[in-house]
Formats: structure tokens, sequence, C-alpha cells
């Protein structure tokens, strides 16, 4: 993908400052703001059902992560997701979990089923579980996916209508016509609690800037790699990298993204 | 504002160690309990309508950040702050968002309304919305106020009795008569998640210090803000600053307080 | 305690890398995820009452915390802590401020008749508390025990069943038989929030490395205050402190349990 591109979306992105609804799990949940912060957006997190309309009204994206699903915020997910559908702000999904409990699996499907999601973003088993071929996690960890991963990407977004984007040692991005694989990235990123949803929060804080989510989120997927690779070379131990990631987000400039991206499209 | 009386109210904090008992946000809440601990004085969550009642009464003071708020959490807030009314113990209310929904306005309100608050302390936005003379409030980041900000804290405080704090690039404290300005501070504060919350639990941590308010309202953001002075010094990105915060408020003494106090009285 | 068999349990974990449920707190949850992933283990956070039964059914360990308690997730520890029983998956009790308020003492003595409790972690407070010998916590803080330590959590260990493990100056874990004391750990490990609840999240995660539970303990306390020594010896302030503890966690080799190790059998 035209690297230009990619550093003129996080222009964008840092012109604008979207505010990036999140509701969300309370594991990662402090590192899900800083890390919307670093990059030039606007983080907030709301999830009673009495607000959730009025936040998703003032966004520029609403991110969903079923980490730690309770009923009531499935409830908020739901009303802000309407709202959102309504009004035109993109809404992301991470159906953190998808596939390792048979709840997680369900409340994946309804919001897939009853909002307009225009970005989901998970692991590998969480990816094959939504689609429908075959994902087995445990916990919030892929264990694998059943068939080919770039396969499993289209089908669901050819299924759903959504962009699809699959983590790994190389990111997917796909909207089941255009693929394009993410080599950014280091792979202390997966030895940390949280990245994972830090990478759906930059996605969501990527959206806002065009229409073409297959480029915002390839974007949102370089940035964080780039970063990820700079702070590898500066630490060793994995929290140690973790403050790392964070810093090396927060200083990333357009011009970065240009010099670079590395993305192979299929 | 004298320097030493300060000095001697972080004095206090260390030998009494307050319990600081939080009802808030699950975005910052481990750095409220950090910060709270490395000033001196013992941080406590509790939130369950069975409990909050006896939690206060062994606290110093009780922290109410609408963060996050949910419906069950304000139920526990007023159970809470009326159990601390009764008792004498200081309410700091932080209303986080204040402004930017409905919902956030009206809990905000209500509490101000139904407790008896000793210290309201929020962004300019969050006051101006309180104080009823305009503020615009975006997720959960000050947009602005109507008017002069030193007078829109002080009609709040004269409308609620309450002791507010205004935060920015310099703090404002008043209890609509006297009035104090903090110029102690680093603009990397603003950068980073949490600071505000952080501001708020040592507001608290410092207010069974003396009944003054303006006093120990004043002494608790010159600490913060003489510890942010000297993170600045020591790092460049903006969550290595947070962590060297969070050390620099562990290593404040009083005397520090007494020399680097920087305030003015208006 | 043989160093050698501290040292197998350390490779069996990384060799099993269990997944650990935890239902915990919103303060400390991140720090818990992380020490759970760095010594080798999957943490797994759920707490959804349709869910944990499924989530449990998954795991090697299920830890219980009720640092922030709500009365929704004492119905969910139920659920998960009758699955584990079950299914024979060891629970892990760690009574966070138990003694405090009526409520925590209440549903910690609920959890421990109803359940079948395999290890009980808690400060002495919390642990005189539950042995109804007596004990004083502030908030989340042991403010001290009456009687003897060790015998206050023999006391326990016989009433209840459980292995008991009592955090302090030197741990004790003890089933009211064996008795083994851990004089590793570092007095900067008091002055962060968190580290009892990791210390609960690592006695977890050695859980399901063998069903001597004396033993697992043992391994994961000795594990722990390895790390803080370690720790101690490369940083100052309390924040910088939690970062290379956490570091010195991830760095961990079954050997370095062999050789460092410093316990004693009463």
């Amino acid at each position: 993908m035209d690297a230009n591109l990619l550093s003129e979306l996080l222009r964008r992105l840092k012109e604008k400052r979207p505010l990036v609804h999140h509701i969300t799990n309370y594991v990662t949940v402090n590192d899900c703001a800083n890390v919307t912060l670093f990059i030039g957006a606007a983080p907030v997190m709301a999830e009673a059902k009495e607000e959730v309309a009025d936040m998703v009204s003032l966004a520029g994206a609403l991110v969903l992560n079923i980490g730690t699903l309770r009923r009531e915020q499935v409830d908020a997910m739901l009303i802000a997701g309407q709202k959102a559908n309504e009004l035109g702000v993109p809404v992301i999904l991470d159906p953190v979990g998808a596939g390792a409990t048979r709840y997680r699996t369900e409340v994946a499907a309804r919001l897939l089923q009853q909002l307009q999601i225009a970005i989901i973003k998970g692991n590998a088993g969480e990816i094959g579980t939504m689609a429908g071929t075959g994902g087995v996690v445990r916990g919030v960890d892929s264990e694998g996916v059943s068939g080919d991963p770039v396969q499993v990407c289209r089908t669901l977004a050819d299924l759903s209508g959504a962009v699809v984007v699959m983590s790994g040692p190389a990111d997917i991005v796909t909207d089941g016509k255009r693929t394009v694989m993410v080599d950014n990235g280091h792979e202390l990123m997966g030895r940390i609690s949280g990245t994972g949803c830090m990478a759906s929060s930059l996605v969501g804080a990527f959206a806002p800037a065009s229409e073409d989510h297959v480029a915002t989120s390839t974007a949102a997927l370089v940035a964080f790699g780039i970063a990820g690779e700079r702070a590898a070379k500066r630490v060793n131990g994995p929290y140690a990298f973790k403050a790392a990631l964070m810093d090396e987000v927060a200083a990333l400039s357009p011009e970065d993204l240009a010099q670079e991206a590395r993305t192979r499209t299929l």
C-alpha cells in the first residue's frame, strides 16, 4: 500500500484529534487510553446506558472490546453502536476471547448481527471463530485457526461487510477484495498484556481519517509496528518494552510511516 | 500562600497516613492508588453498596470521581457521601466529563446537591459546566470556559459552599473569598492519561491535614507540580514522564514544598 | 524446602503454561495479568455469570480476589468456584480487606464455606480475621494480628482445610502440619500498590504444577521474592522498582530458584 497515503492518514488523525469512545475491558483500559492519546487522538471511556448515545455523538469512532464483558456492558454496546450507525460513526469490534466461551462467541455474533461493524480486529482464533471456519481460543490467546488465515479473513469480510484485521506475525487487513499484509512489528509485542487491545484503539483512532478502512487499519498497524520495532532496539525486559513502545507511539511522525512502512498487497 | 504552611501540611499528611477512600473510574484507578501511597497516605477503593459506609468510617477523606460512572456506583457514592457528611470526613468531587453528556452533568449536580462537598476539582470545562456559566467538554477534555476562569471558580464556590479547584496552566484554588494561583507544574502533565485524577487523589490525601481546604488543596497541587517539574528534567517521552512523576511524588519531602512552592494569592 | 523441587515446579509451570482464570479487582488487574504472563502462564479475566463456568473449565487455576468486590462479582465467584471444585481446578482466595468492613469479612467467609478453597493468601490482618483469632485491617492494609502469626496460619489451615499463605517480612506457608518460612523478598515490595495481588496471581500460576500446594505456594513466593531482590539492586524509586520487578519475574529461570531460594521449614 502506498506509504505516502499511510503517512497522510496519520497527518489527518493528528489534525482532527478525533474522540475515540471506548467500551472496553478493565484489564488494559489504561493502556488503551494512553496509546490513543499518544497517537494524537482523544480517548474517552463511557459505558453507562444513560450516556453512551450522547457520548458517541461527540466521537469520531467507537471501539467495542469484549475482554471482560458483563451484561450491562453489552446493552451499552448495542445502544452506543446503534447511535453510531445512525450518525455514520465507524464502529470497531475487538471480539476478545470469542471462541473461548459460548457467551463471548454469542455476544460477538450478536454485536456483528445487530450493528453495522466497520472493522473487526482479532487474533487468528477469534477471527476463525467469527468466520465460522474454526478457531481455537484459550482464554484470550489464539491457539490457531483452521485453513488459510488470509482466506478466513476474506470469508469473514464477505459475510459481515466489515474490514477484517487479523493480528499475527504478519497482520492481515482485508475487505474481501483488497488484502494487505503488514510486516511491521516485533515479537516482543506478543509478550505483554494489552497490545491486541492497544492495536484496536489505534485502529479506532485512524478510522475517522478516511472512509477507506483497509487503508486506515493498515496505517494503524504500520504505526504500531514501527513503534514496536524502535522500542525493541532500546530495551530488554517486556515491561520496559511496553513503556518504550508507548513512548515510540508518541514520537511517531507522518514521515516515519512514509519511510518505514512495510506492507504487501496480495 | 505561606510555603511553610504547605510544608507543614505535607508533614502532617505523612504523620497521619490517612486512609483515602476512592469511588472512582477503572481507567486511572491504579495511578490513583499508587500516587496516594507515594505521597504518604493509604488508598482504598471500595464501591459495593453493602460496604461503603463502613469503609468511609475508617477514612480521612472520600474521593468521588465520575470518570466511568455506572448507576450502581452513583448509588454507592451517595451512601458513602452521606456517611462521610455525618462523620465530618471531607468529600472531594471530581466531576470528570461533566458537560460532555447530560448524564454526567446531572450526576455531578445531584452529588453536589445531595452531599456536602468539601472540594470540587475539575478542568475548566467541567467547572464552567458545574457553575452554570458555560463550559465545553469533549469526552473528558476541556475545550474551554465562558468568562474569566477565576470568576467562574468563585461563582461555583459561592453557589456550592465548596472549595473549588480548577486545573490549568496555572491552577486556581478558591473558596469564593481567598483565591490562590498555583504556578508549579509542567505541560507534560497534560499529555498523559490520569494526571487529573491523580491530582484529585492528592487533594484527597491532603484534605485531612487541616480544615482549611484552600490550604490543603494548594499544598496538593504544589506538591504534584513540583514532582512534575522535576520529572520533566529527567525524561523525554510521556510514558517515561509518568513513571518519573510517580517516583518524584514518592521522593517529595516537606522541605521541598517550603523551597519550591510557587503560588500567588489574588 | 528442597530448592530443586521449587526449581522443578517453575519448569513444569513453563511447560504447561496453565490458563489462570482471575475474578479480581479493577485496581491491580493489569499488574496481575502481566505478572501471570511473565512467569510463563496465561492470564484471563472473566466475570460474567454467563461465562465463568465455561472459562474455568479451560483453566489450570482460579484466583478469587475481593479487592473491589461487587455483588454480581461474588455471584460469579461462587459459580466459577463450584465448577472449579467439580473439575478439580485449584481455587486460590485472596480475601483483600477482610476485617476492614463487615461485608468483606462476610463474603470471604462465605466463599470459604461454600467452596473448597485450595489456598488462602492474605496479609496478617486478613488471615487473623479469617482465622477468627483477631486481625486489624485498615482499608487493604494489615495493622496487625493477635497472637503468633505462624499459629494463626495453622489455625486457619486446620479450620479450612486449605493451605494458608501469610505475606510479611518473612512469608508463612502452612497446611497446618508442614510450615515453611520464605525469606526471599525486599521491603520495596510493600511500598507499591499491587504486590499482594500479584503474589496471589503467581500462587495461582504455580498451583497446577503439583498437588502439594505448600510446595507450589512456596515456589511462587520464592520466585517473586528473588525477582524483588534483584529489582531492588537496579533502581531507586518505587514505581521504577515496580517496572524492574515485572521484568525480573519475566527473566526468572528454574535454575534461579534452585540457587537463590531462601526458605526455612519449621
